[in-house]
């Protein structure tokens, strides 16, 4: 199963590399760091190539959106937008935090429950798109969930493995990062 | 306050990211990302571009050794070892998973109780170097204290910047990662 994790210049660190690193424990999944531009950097400044472009979404049997401030200029960019072939009929869709505004602005939560990083700008943006937002750390609508915060990835790429692969696999993947004791 | 964040080809993303964001997001810290080469790839195939070498650690005041199956091959490059001027009578040190391998290997662990990634390899590693391995989350030991498993790394750097900056500060930056509901 291919999994597209889907990023952009001006992201969050811990939410790229938490879902990164998770997904990459599961063997039977090929993950493709994908993204507007060749190189991206971070909020903070961490610099980094990905694996190929927006393009590659199609092929993807799941779609990771991944979050950071450069999220607001991306929903911007109509020709990036038009190449963000993410289809929930089909593939099974995770966004973290402002991840939520990409796949809102794509028309995909439009009457649908989602939640998202608790700032203003994010809240009032997703109304303008027709999504009912929640105080959740996870929601779940058919195949395309959302998370709250950072460290809800972890119960976002659980989501996400569980849906592709199976709920072992997902454990597995989860186990062998969840602080000791279990 | 200046923290070295220590790390070394063959990284694990997790590790690294979660501790380098959650700093980042404290103003009162200056955070150097640091390792003996200006290049380094995670075991994942990431790479990134550091802020310089380990030359830099003398001057910290926090020193925070990032984990990863390179750890094995820094404890045994004797020129980089030489290198890691690591002080807990002047320093605050912090070491996830298998960066107490590293601490464990200066000397800065013998007789005292550290925690770590549950791999048999890191258990005889820290057994052979004097260190009375527990299996716990967060173990402190005066200015050394250690973390097992990723995510205990959020407890790892909360205690590092409660250390070194203050608890509001450490609370703040776990609370802006932390899965909703709090």
């Amino acid at each position: 199963m291919r999994v597209a994790l889907v990023a952009f210049d001006d992201f969050t660190d811990l939410d790229l590399f938490l879902a990164w690193d998770l997904l990459k424990r599961v063997p039977a999944l090929d993950v493709r760091l994908v993204a507007p531009t060749r190189t991206i950097r971070s909020s903070t400044g961490i610099a980094i190539e990905v694996h190929g472009g927006l393009d590659e979404i199609a092929g993807a049997d799941g779609v990771y959106v991944t979050s950071g401030k450069g999220s607001r200029a991306l929903v911007r960019d109509a020709d990036a937008m038009a190449r963000l072939a993410i289809d929930p009929t089909r593939q099974v869709v995770a966004a973290v935090d402002s991840g939520a505004l990409v796949v809102a602005a794509l028309g995909l939560l439009r009457g649908k429950r989602a939640t998202t990083y608790p700032s203003p700008d994010l809240h009032e943006a997703l109304a303008r798109l027709g999504v009912e937002r929640v105080d959740e750390a996870l929601v779940v609508e058919g195949n395309v969930a959302t998370a709250a915060q950072c460290l809800a990835g972890v119960d976002l790429v659980a989501w996400l493995i569980t849906r592709l692969v199976g709920a072992d696999a997902a454990r597995r993947a989860v186990a062998s990062v969840q602080r000791l004791p279990m």
